[in-house]
């Protein structure tokens, strides 16, 4: 029982949480100011701070943090991982700066485990050292996709093709133009065993059939750079080598994925809820009403407790879900990754609500405020919404009794 | 004791729910296509189908329901009112069609009840014409407006004329291309008694010294045609004449103007409450994942109940403190007032959130969702925020002990 | 749309106020202390106060006020009764001296109703009377009661005779030395249709069969001098006489039964609400902790404010659905009175653990806070749970979008 | 970062499980029968049950877990204390049977740290070897003990003596037939630095002038065969070697006194939250109501999760807690400290009405579940209220701003 980071973890930490406050935070503004706001994505571009960010930060080393591989990065598990990307979720825009932005996370992870040679050369390589990004195109608008045998489209095989049909939205990252491929789910057979049906297929989003209809808004707002795509897919050709791992693969496939990657979002989660937890308290601090600075008003202090040990017990029980993940795996973790995947998430709309709160009319206008609201309010129903992982806790524990 | 709604009510009642159900509905996105999106509020428009409507609503005598003076409207009172608001909330833009939407609302009324003749000629009468548009203007970005002594704007006499100095932000309805003035409160002496330092002053909106900076967005959306405007107000020299009743009155206007204001606010986010509950039940009927209907599934029928028995209390305490306006006036209401000003926001939040659960990856792109949601939201901190409201019942409450 | 009690009922508000103020308040220290603590229920003595007082409310005609016979009493509906039972909630021994407590309000209810003229004439007239009372044996500790259609108890029809097997508990009043019958309900014909296989029989409790094994106890406590019986009716035997109404009505009777019950508790819930938050707020103002008074620090205000608020609303909810009761009958109201039945009971509970907070090592150990945090547990219980309440709430508003 | 338990814990981990599983918890019933229920505690027996598992434990070196002194037992560590604890906590007589009960433990680490040598030898020891029980006496009914400053009882230097005066309460351990002394904390000199006034003093309960009034009940019932005292100290008179550490340290004792102690109490909450969701689990599995086990009913599974993940967060916190007592220190875990006392009980708060409700009737007069519910609206009191507690966590949090 030790809840000291690792040695490895401990020589990192403070270069990341440096880099962050020196070079980062202080740039957020700039990237702002460098972003093409438009309805039309086309038009987005990349700010070149990020560019700039990024070449720093790799010139450091300070990359690719999330692979566990040692070849291809500094090879740390996850729970090494986590504290950085705790750091990394103290700025919107940090994660991309370390290349360890999702879903690109997610994405390279599948092609390290599950890619064929040539689907690594092509695709990851570029990816790993950002020349590229990706999209993963699962989520789909007509059906409910937090039961994921729901899904309607297709992965084809016909002759020495894959023939990929259907429309998927939340591809996340699809207006980015440096935006390269995707990932793709659909149904290869519909007759095989309920979990042997779907495959993932790489798409080169300047396949034929593959038109992005519009990128998504949430809340009103949409992502820029990145957006989140909505993508028919009509009729899309490809060689049978576009299938990742082969087909009927699909589902083995994303739970690999989406178990780090859930604890990914967790972690950043809690450094954007700790932003949000200090915006609270310098608000509390430094203004003042009825003669009193706000802390000593009324409940905010109860208010300012109870964040604090909100946070802390998610970030507790973040750490302990990756440990679990390392040491048992995707399956022996199941439990602690689908509950912390609905802990974190709505911690952080709590807290981010409190800052708001007392902030009053300047924390419904604050601009940070209202990104981590919304990305609190986005995390607890992208990957699977909060109902379908109680879901899984609940099963879990009254399998014990049964 | 007795929860049906007045003869009165109860012939207005269908005309109007007809009208929202039968024009204002259907018309909702046609009012958003025909809406100018623009970062620069000058560019703004209203929407054709909006004075066309209200040339409808008009013809029927569908009009200024709000105003209990029975010479220039109907003549109800608040607990008449209610039920009218409430089915006005159920769209956003239904309260500008039947000329109840505020600010234009309580500065109308200060007019009524405290404006000169001149006022009332030169501004009151189009206001409720509808052919102007107005705004009010109190808050300020430097201090915490929940508590109104910090206020540093001056309204200051010198010679015939009045002074006004000072920064204002939230003032909404100042982007809105026909907003021809606002009402200003100001300091006019500072060593006055604390409650007659004030004064609120009626600014054309084209007086030299008066410079809109910017429309403030609420999670980033601007409210156009409306806006929420920050204004500087510069050494705007206005004749004596333009105090409304007289300078060093400003708190008693604000306090008659807040009261039903509040109440309004409250009507409204209960019919938007239903809307939104609405949305969620549908889902929850329409629905399918893992073989069921949403409706079926884990606890989306205790959240259904929950949302239903919070609305329906959340209204009662409205109608209540709508009736005890009537009877008791501002002060003899006010701690039911202040209550339903905490309650009812509060339970449109809840609402809309579980709206917005329910419905997914839609929910957090949903217009309509979203924008109930951003209502709720900022109406907890409108108008004073939930922890001001909740001191004074607390304060109320203790008093009896004491 | 009017909040003010009618005529009538503003007539005997005063009365009861005053006498609870004087009279029964005053005496409810010489109640306890003339109680008889016994683990043998048996022994059990009614304290001499209570028939003192009874006897001097009965004399100034403050008595039977629940049943809305006007024959029989002074006959108001269920929304005159609710202020009446509020005032009578204030204090747990009041509505016994009015002669309006459970279940003997219920049971005599059901005897106006549905009775034979010999057992109102044997039975009732004593009960109206309080020289005897009641108990109500439905529930059964080996299967969910919540369902009730999962009765095992049976009321079989064998000759002239109707005979009586089964096991019951939470039969309140059963261990009251004055209580002289009680209403059974069984299943009679098991493959009738799903309402009509049950019926009610009225069970004197000398006849041979019934034994009463045990009080069970509510939080350890035995609630002496009524308890809360188990019995067991063994082969019991009566005349086809004692079947009420006749067999196979049980259903009916039990629901005409339930509504104006359940909001009788609810009523008398937000009476020991009131209770519960004046004993908060008076800590507030008298105790004094690191030099202010306990209101003055941290959240407490808000907390107050809170429990202002929600029984405010609990009280609105209760008289919509007394009122709903009486103008639109039992399932005219069902919505209303399933929904008022759980937020009552869990508005009690909140405001019950704030007032024991507050009052830290008194709160624990202070009697009338642990009996009023009991009936709140209790009352979130007993007469359906929570759970089952929602369920209906939700089905009433999922029905209108199917 | 390592969540597995140290070797030293994982060797005693299932001794301790097994002991309690086979011996304990089917002994539980056996010690009720055995116990004498009285009013009056000078009545109460020891279950002689509890001697003979007190025996075979001991043998088994099964004890004194809770002292990191290596001498005087196995010298644990409080990370490694506590999953015996939480195991403890399983059963409300476990922690006695291993010597491991407060306030004992608490009393025992006082008198290693700060205890004479004649004070060891003639109270420390036959405590170890639980021949003889003790209290601690520091809170008092006529003040707000939450600050303790407020403390008035008094420990006077007169000659050679030392004499104390006050009303104390809430002495738990005081009607143990066993109980030989308390520890009473008195001001010694209240014009010494705000710290130093307090002084701790052994007394021996037959001291002429210690009066045991009663037994203060906690929800009705009175904690046989331990009690919580309510004692007046009149004019007792003790040499001046009764001081702990010498007088003006009582501060400082109870500061190293409570870090640890509440911890304890938040291991044991675990355990006993882990026994009330096993209930609500057994119960959900294994009752049916329309058809289906509850645990397929509306938001039961929601609650199972819920409850699932509060423990496990709960239990993380403490967890880390103990470990940053153990690496920091008092002051430096205290934050953690303060914040885990209020997670703990109130998580078991949940957790415990969760599984009350789900009981139903059973829930409301089932004796471990209420003595749960006990536990945990004891603890959200006892070593200072909830509140105290969040301002200690909030005033560090703030502190970081200021």
């Amino acid at each position: 029982m030790d809840f000291e980071h690792s040695e490895r973890a401990r020589q990192i930490i403070p270069l990341v949480e440096r880099f962050v406050r020196e070079r980062v935070k202080p740039n957020e503004r700039l990237y702002d100011e460098q972003l093409v706001h438009s309805s039309d994505f086309r038009q987005w571009r990349i700010p070149p701070i990020m560019e700039q960010l990024k070449a720093e930060a790799k010139s450091l080393g300070l990359w690719n943090f999330f692979l566990p591989d040692s070849d291809l990065g500094p090879g740390l598990d996850n729970r090494d991982y986590a504290p950085l990307a705790e750091i990394m979720g103290q700025s919107l825009i940090a994660p991309e700066v370390f290349n360890c932005n999702a879903p690109d996370t997610g994405n390279a992870e599948v092609l390290v485990r599950y890619g064929s040679e040539e689907q690594k050369e092509k695709w990851l390589e570029p990816l790993l050292d950002a020349r590229i990004r990706s999209g993963f195109a699962m989520t789909e608008p007509a059906v409910a996709s937090s039961d994921a045998t729901n899904m309607q489209a297709t992965a084809e095989i016909v002759g020495d093709e894959v023939v990929l049909n259907g429309q998927k939205w939340w591809t996340s990252g699809a207006g980015d133009p440096r935006c390269k491929f995707v990932i793709f789910m659909g149904v290869t057979d519909k007759n095989a065993e309920r979990h042997q049906r779907h495959s993932m297929v790489l798409v080169p989003l300047d396949t034929p059939g593959v038109k992005i209809l519009r990128m998504v808004p949430i809340f009103g707002q949409l992502s820029e750079p990145h957006g989140h795509g909505e993508i028919i897919f009509d009729n899309v050709r490809l060689p049978k080598s576009a299938f990742i791992a082969g087909p009927g693969r699909g589902f083995e496939i994303a739970q690999g994925r989406l178990g780090p990657g859930r604890i990914h979002h967790c972690m950043r989660t809690i450094g954007a809820a700790e932003v949000a937890l200090e915006r609270l308290c310098r608000r509390a601090v430094g203004r003042v009403a009825f003669g009193k600075p706000l802390a000593n008003l009324g409940g905010n202090r109860e208010i300012i407790a109870n964040c604090r040990m909100a946070i802390e017990q998610a970030r507790l029980y973040t750490l302990k879900a990756a440990w679990a993940l390392d040491k048992y795996g995707v399956f022996g973790a199941l439990a602690d990754v689908c509950a912390i995947k609905v802990v974190a998430p709505n911690v952080l709309q709590m807290v981010v609500d409190a800052a708001i709160q007392i902030h009053g009319g300047e924390g419904i206008s604050d601009p940070e405020l209202n990104q981590l609201m919304a990305m609190a309010r986005v995390l607890r129903i992208a990957d699977g919404p909060d109902e379908v992982h109680r879901g899984v806790v609940a099963r879990m524990e009254i399998r014990k009794y049964l």
